[in-house]
């Protein structure tokens, strides 16, 4: 038999999970990251990770036959390097072939981790069956990928995607890149808590803030909260949802004729939101995006949420290894 | 030898140029498309313009290797169909095919003019030595094109690029495709003369007024009357360019961070205006564009406006026809 190995690394935490050559999941394992140990104690306990699910599986190593790995940041996926994940604090370094020799020599990929996990949506999730795939993940940021015919996009310095970081007129809230107005700063799971605790700030009656009666705790209330006072039928959550779709749905009606996707799949926390952003974000289309794109775009939201940056991953090693040269 | 044909065909004229193998531009002739005869016709011409070309510089059409074709409208390049060329009444035409039929079984390949005119540009013109090319045509309308790693961007159903169809916050000019404030209202040829002449209508003075002093006359203002304006001081004029600077500044504000080109290629007829349109694009992206993109994009005017399209229909076509299988 086949395998192959995905891994899902972030800040905090880092996801390895085992697959069959035909992309099942069997088994996966979640362990700190332990980013301020350094990289070749992460890639270490990666590698330990692997081995230890080849063990419960009993697999031999010599059954692998890739290993994909999804990492924030600008990432090299042709020479397999960290170029600036700035949350791992990795510069410059080839992380490929770092975890290619410690694994003994299977071929090690790596790519951003909005990508694979876009990439994975792409061939086993909302994507599936869809040529061109536009996937925007909605979290404590926003970011985007593009899949054409199984190919992530990149761009010079495979710097394309940054969704998050388009500048919405009239806004102002200052971004963590610098910038102020991003879309980020609005449509992100962040975003929609900070909107609804201004609003609350500037004295309008909410659920939330009867649910939060002390201001020190209001900078807890979250995406999640807000969506519980829009089921409660709180005008301010109305309103916070229907004015992030909205904005959401301009920055999309710029995203759509330069990209022109066939699906577009809403992933991350607050894509939780479902319907109650989704709501907004199509009304809010309607006379902003040619009904040329309109009428054949589909949107979805991402179907395999924790998975999807595991699967993608291991599906793109396994894809990339199969065009090695023999 | 071997030589190479590029078209580039639009509803009035079309231009055919005969190549050599090294992409060097032998000859060129022009004739109206005739377009009211239908494509058998056409492609009829195309076909003669071919033939004395060759036979003027006494060239066989067995040394012709590929012919190229950038046309306007929808296109498949891939099966080599004209989806939707509206101006020339062409749909789900397999231009190609037909072309190649009357030319002897010569491989024909057509695309989008657009995307052929910034191929031209990347491959031969401003865009040389970069691998991610964004071109960008300012003329009656506004179109755009990526070129990565010297392969098209296409999109869903081929409908990539439409960089002119982005609707700008706060403008609401009614657009030939139907919506309005479409940035190709205000960035184009088109645009500039139009802001320029509802900025007299509403009163302002300027040598514009001044120079067209019959108002039924001034539907004649062009760009390039702008410009010249402009360039004797007129405060209407330098006004105009600057605001139509600063939404084109916006405009790839959006599209820089979704495609990441290395280099921003700026054509067509608008592009004449020069720096008194590049200097407010320039300001305009400050505090919009994230310096990571700005510090290593650079925006360049295009160098062959005439014959990129031409250039580049060949120079795709003998790309393609180098990719076909033996």
């Amino acid at each position: 038999m086949s395998y192959v190995i995905g891994v899902d690394i972030g800040g905090t935490n880092v996801v390895v999970g085992l697959l069959t050559g035909e992309l099942q999941l069997v088994r996966k394992a979640k362990q700190p990251t332990g980013t301020a140990n350094g990289a070749d104690f992460v890639l270490g306990r990666i590698a330990g990770m692997i081995d230890a699910l080849l063990q419960e599986e009993g697999i031999d190593r010599d059954e692998l036959t890739a290993v994909g790995m999804g990492n924030p940041g600008i990432i090299d996926p042709e020479r397999g390097i960290a170029v600036m994940a700035s949350n791992m604090k990795w510069y410059d370094l080839p992380i490929a072939e770092k975890l290619s020799g410690i694994l003994g020599g299977i071929p090690v990929f790596i790519d951003n981790d909005v990508r694979m996990y876009i990439y994975g949506e792409a061939v086993r999730g909302a994507g599936q069956g869809f040529r061109h795939v536009m996937g925007v993940t909605l979290g404590t940021g926003i970011a985007a990928a593009m899949i054409n015919n199984g190919s992530p996009y990149y761009g010079g310095s495979f710097m394309a995607g940054e969704f998050g970081h388009i500048v919405m007129e009239g806004e102002s809230a200052l971004c963590g890149c610098g910038l102020r107005g991003c879309l980020e700063t609005i449509a992100s799971a962040t975003g929609i808590a900070r909107i609804a605790r201004e609003r609350i700030a500037a004295g309008r009656s909410s659920l939330l803030a009867d649910w939060f009666p002390d201001e020190a705790q209001r900078a807890a209330i979250t995406a999640a909260d807000v969506s519980r006072a829009y089921d409660a039928g709180d005008q301010v959550a109305i309103e916070v949802m229907d004015f992030v779709g909205t904005m959401l749905a301009k920055g999309l009606s710029y995203a759509i004729p330069l990209w022109s996707p066939d699906v577009i799949i809403i992933g991350g926390g607050a894509a939780n939101a479902g319907e109650r952003l989704l709501a907004p974000l199509r009304r809010g289309m309607q006379g902003i995006v040619h009904p040329m794109y309109l009428d054949r775009i589909e949107i979805r939201l991402a179907e395999m949420n924790d998975d999807a940056g595991v699967v993608g991953s291991a599906a793109f090693a396994q894809a990339r290894a199969a065009a090695l040269p023999a």
